[in-house]
């Protein structure tokens, strides 16, 4: 920390996100990244910009805001478009959470809540999964506190009912609900349905996972026109020009080829079944997933363990050091190929650690 | 503003962008826009990455800093790369600034400084330019403020030789001096090589103009290496995956296409000596010019009027209703064929209201 460093960051730890390895050699369970590329239409839309990148992207992404609100079937005011859905949390900690307006999230999801409290000095509440790593809804009812939900939750895997979720925001009238949807293509019930219902409903996505586009930075917000007004104030007051055009025009030809996303989405569920069997055969414990992900622990060898020795053999999966979570690994469903060798790594290290 | 808005932004005013017409219908000079397209280097090794997309970029965008470290002849732990200057402009004032370290900046200057501060509740003071639209480098020693220098300046494009930079660099000891550079390629000395010498400086450069990357979104900050471990520690807090892969792509082919960077430059310097030339022959002052712009007025016409019959005739230019500033217009140097069709339509506004 260099001496100008402002006093407000003195205790501040920021995120940490999982290892990325640029040189391709490992096996890549770890991000939660698709084992499939973008779409073709994506690919090719992209390519279109790069020749004319020169002008600026358009400060209010249009066209891909009403692509997006044809295909969500929501107003152009009801959506905004984001660099990767990082920054859609970012905007809302710094829109809808103060000092008088905390934050309130579970104490096991994703890691970037906390960090992105802190780094505005809003306070925050973690709330406890029950001890199957539950959200209980009626634990977040009147909480006075801006909530935020991943649903599904992270890492766990585990969706809530959209009943619930809704109960979650009309239990909450007078502060903000951002639902966390980055998983939601793989078994959630989205909430923009309701968002025409409730004033107080913010949901957030993104085009990394069942897109395929991690690395083109493409999230988006969905909500109340209101709100969404209120985050384009802070997002005009912090980066104008959020999104480029190359990652505009690829997200609009994802959106225009569902059949590819429908099909890799298809194709990730299969797997996950396939992964989950294997990993109970095994052994293994996990909640059921509704994710890209399985969130499994061994009762003989340790998440720390299977982490380590995965990562000898060329595998990287994620593991959490928090204290409910250290037993477990997350594990992204990745390619037949990939689980195939991920299954087999797992079958020799468990052997070796019965010996 | 919705009910849940924060409090702190109640008398918020966003950025303002320069108008962005997404038809192309207009000729634009009013965002100073390279009139180029991107090296083709930089376009193929975009290209490449269109079809692995679905990986995340290098949170740490290590390719590109080593390439910019190299390039600059600055250590890679001494440069950041950021999606857009004006995300490093932020990062900079996140980290830098607080209620007890305000911001100084001039009066007339890139609007965005005033926005960064307001949005995180910074003081600010704002320094007149002298009577020629000049920096005083003197008004900012012993600033005990973080302070905000463009040079060139925007929007007058008068440029501070580097010994004035230094000056103020070295009487602010105790403080952060951030040199916006946008657009030293074009007539600015950088102070990049000051680097080495001093703790407290973080110079701020973009892609978007002299490598006609504005769609592309990129821009990098060099400094001290504990600023930059600040900056990086803010940049994790908010979005850790800031640039994405197409982009970091594009700007290692650029930085590798210097020959092709350099023509454009010397061409948009030949431009701007004849678009200075042909404005004085119409009776435009304006103070001589080191960037890609030349702010301009006319002794008869008002920069309203300038600006709006411009407009009517497919021509965009940028008009600032400051009221020092509120006669000029800021004119991009475009290509020789975009000045032409703004000369001759100038010279029609001029006899006409001359009328």
């Amino acid at each position: 920390m260099s001496r100008f460093f402002s006093e407000k960051y003195a205790s501040l730890e920021p995120y940490v996100p999982g290892e990325q390895p640029q040189d391709r050699k490992y096996i890549k369970l770890n991000t939660n990244e698709s084992p499939f590329p973008p779409s073709p239409l994506a690919q090719s839309e992209a390519a279109k910009e790069l020749n004319r990148l020169e002008l600026y992207s358009d400060p209010v992404s249009g066209a891909l805001r009403r692509e997006l609100a044809s295909f969500y079937r929501i107003g152009t005011d009801e959506v905004l478009a984001v660099n990767g859905s990082d920054e859609a949390l970012d905007l809302a900690v710094m829109a809808f959470c103060d000092g008088k307006t905390p934050a309130v999230f579970p104490d096991i999801t994703y890691g970037f809540y906390k960090v992105a409290a802190d780094v505005y000095g809003v306070p925050y509440e973690e709330i406890p999964l029950d001890e199957d790593l539950r959200i209980r809804p009626e634990d977040y009812f009147h909480s006075g506190k801006t909530v935020f939900i991943a649903n599904p939750n992270a890492p766990t895997g585990i969706a809530l009912p959209l009943e619930s979720i809704e109960k979650i925001i009309a239990g909450n009238p007078d502060n903000v609900v951002v639902v966390d949807e980055a998983y939601a293509d793989f078994g959630g019930e989205s909430a923009i349905p309701l968002i025409p219902r409730y004033e107080n409903l913010i949901v957030v996505r993104t085009f990394s996972k069942s897109h395929s586009m991690a690395g083109a930075r493409l999230g988006f917000i969905a909500g109340n026109a209101e709100l969404i007004r209120d985050l384009d104030t802070v997002r005009f007051s912090t980066n104008p020009y959020n999104v480029n055009r190359v990652t505009m025009a690829a997200g609009i030809g994802a959106l225009r080829d569902q059949e590819y996303t429908a099909k890799n989405i298809r194709t990730i569920v299969e797997n996950r079944e396939f992964l989950e069997k294997e990993l109970s055969g095994l052994g293994f414990g996990f909640p059921g997933s509704s994710a890209n992900f399985v969130f499994a622990r061994h009762p003989r060898v340790s998440g720390e363990t299977l982490y380590r020795t995965l990562k000898e053999r060329g595998i990287l999966v994620r593991h959490f050091t928090a204290p409910r979570i250290r037993e477990y690994i997350r594990i992204t469903v990745g390619s037949r190929e990939e689980l195939e060798a991920l299954l087999a790594a797992l079958r020799d290290i468990i052997k070796e650690e019965q010996k």
